[in-house]
């Protein structure tokens, strides 16, 4: 038996598709003491992964061409030399583009299948679930009452951080790029708006929703939409920078004319990255748990079939981005 | 007997200069109960009072044309209606460029001669000394052994700051314009490092001083020379944004290119403006009062003699300015 993979062939420049990925087959590894083979059902695609093909940065010890991508995965134990998994039982683990992973028990998170879906867990029940959860009441604090913006809002980090923001009864405004997505965002998610950020115009739609301003600006875009956001910043008004696609895939990037806002406006601006409060994670994948097998939060999960699509589904959610997760069954 | 005062005759477009000014006479006020007149002894200049020609804004009521420039003061009693303040009696205000001027005895802060020359209230122990203050130890938060870069650091605002980052053992490298202040940096104050903006390549004297990068940037200019420290910013690192000198006079902002740094960065962003935090003076005034008494704290200020030079010492201060605080003698 052979284990597939795919690998990184070359360093992208601008967007990142097909043509720089290849898949190889490989030997399927054998777990030493203390570790565990995993058989991989869904790898995430995740935005932040275009940044992996870039230098090495503080984000990540970066992929170089000829090394296997990375990236979550849910599977199966399908052999463990550890005494805490057993073979068949359901884990969340970093074990990339690949059938088969390897990886040391104190790197498994054990998944109850019974709480939703496999894809769910790399999803609300994952890293952007748990993205959201801390960007939000960790950074984003939004308080009853209080208008709230969010950008890539149809997406799992963007319309989680809106569910919560509703459920702290505040003014929810979600900029977003089709009519289908914002139909989902007021009809399912209950947002008070929805903007058509490639249909609309972002500051004319603004002016009319939010003539109040926004206490909050919750953006996983960047760029352009967080220029013309930072014009709507009320006074003691917070800016979480979650992550910023519209420039994963640009060579010069989008030059902040409006950054004087955030000091006339005396906004706390705070970017922050998920993996550096794993301190955090049990509190947030806890309460996500809850608040998805009691159906007070909605997720949606998109699957994309066969490991061998994994570069095409990435180029997807940066060119045709669907609702929600994106993830390959493998 | 008549007040002089200088009054905005429009409104600037670019550089402010005595152009935008003129000197008119008119009846001096009487108080009323509770009111207290006051001859003013110095009048300040701050680089905000170009933001004041502008459109009202969340700063400031703005000054119109044909009303009167708007300022701090200190100055003596000369009638009181309030039980509160003597004849005689030195006192700080926001009397605006005039001789005389009339305050209720709620707004005046009776002040120690004794402790600093006049002047120094209008500066260290005034309004930019805690705007230092609160900038730095409510926003800033220098640890010891942290490296951390201030703007316009000849400047009050700046060299106070500067002098609180050293009180509390971290690295300082100060930005500023010339020779002769960076001399001051280091030989006054001790500054680790001084760059000279006008002769100086910034980003390659950044890499050459602080090749750790920096811990805090407390800026005071705004524009490139943010954008640039922006490249330097260190994980968790904190940017506080306390004033943007650099954009008053221009019609088109400075764009940011390196905003992404924030994000990869993690820094914590805050702008803020002194007087929303009038809660935090009397702590800030009874420390600086302390410190500048000790000799903790070094100050200096410059003076311009006469009212009707308020105007050319207005413009000084964005084209030449001189180290440490102006003031002019009414």
């Amino acid at each position: 038996m052979k284990n597939k993979q795919v690998i990184l062939v070359k360093k992208p420049e601008g967007l990142i598709n097909e043509s720089h990925f290849s898949i190889v087959s490989t030997d399927i590894p054998t777990p030493k003491e203390g570790e565990v083979l995993v058989k991989n059902r869904y790898v995430s695609i995740d935005p932040y992964l275009r940044l992996l093909t870039e230098e090495p940065t503080t984000f990540s010890r970066g992929v170089k061409p000829g090394s296997r991508m990375e990236s979550w995965s849910v599977g199966e134990v399908v052999e463990s030399k550890s005494p805490v998994f057993q073979s068949g039982q359901y884990v969340l683990g970093y074990l990339g583009w690949q059938e088969y992973g390897l990886s040391n028990e104190r790197e498994l998170r054990p998944i109850d299948p019974s709480i939703a879906s496999l894809p769910a867990f790399l999803g609300v029940l994952g890293m952007p679930g748990i993205t959201a959860y801390l960007g939000m009441f960790d950074y984003g604090k939004p308080q009853a009452g209080q208008t709230v913006l969010i950008s890539a809002a149809a997406g799992t980090v963007g319309m989680t951080a809106g569910q919560f923001a509703k459920m702290h009864s505040c003014k929810v405004v979600g900029i977003t790029d089709s009519e289908e997505k914002c139909r989902f965002l007021l009809e399912e998610l209950n947002f008070d708006s929805a903007i058509n950020e490639k249909r609309e115009n972002l500051e004319e739609k603004l002016k009319q929703y939010v003539p109040e301003g926004i206490d909050l600006y919750y953006d996983n875009v960047g760029g352009e939409t967080l220029d013309t956001a930072l014009l709507f910043l009320r006074k003691n008004s917070r800016v979480v920078i979650c992550g910023m696609i519209s420039q994963y895939n640009v060579k010069t990037p989008y030059a902040i004319k409006n950054f004087e806002r955030l000091h006339s406006a005396r906004a706390t601006l705070k970017g922050f990255i998920v993996g550096d409060r794993t301190d955090r994670w049990p509190e947030a994948i806890r309460r996500l748990e809850v608040w998805v097998k009691e159906k007070k939060l909605k997720h949606r999960e998109n699957v994309f079939h066969g490991l061998e699509n994994a570069p095409k589904a990435l180029h997807s959610i940066f060119t045709n981005a669907p609702i929600g997760k994106t993830v390959v069954e493998v």
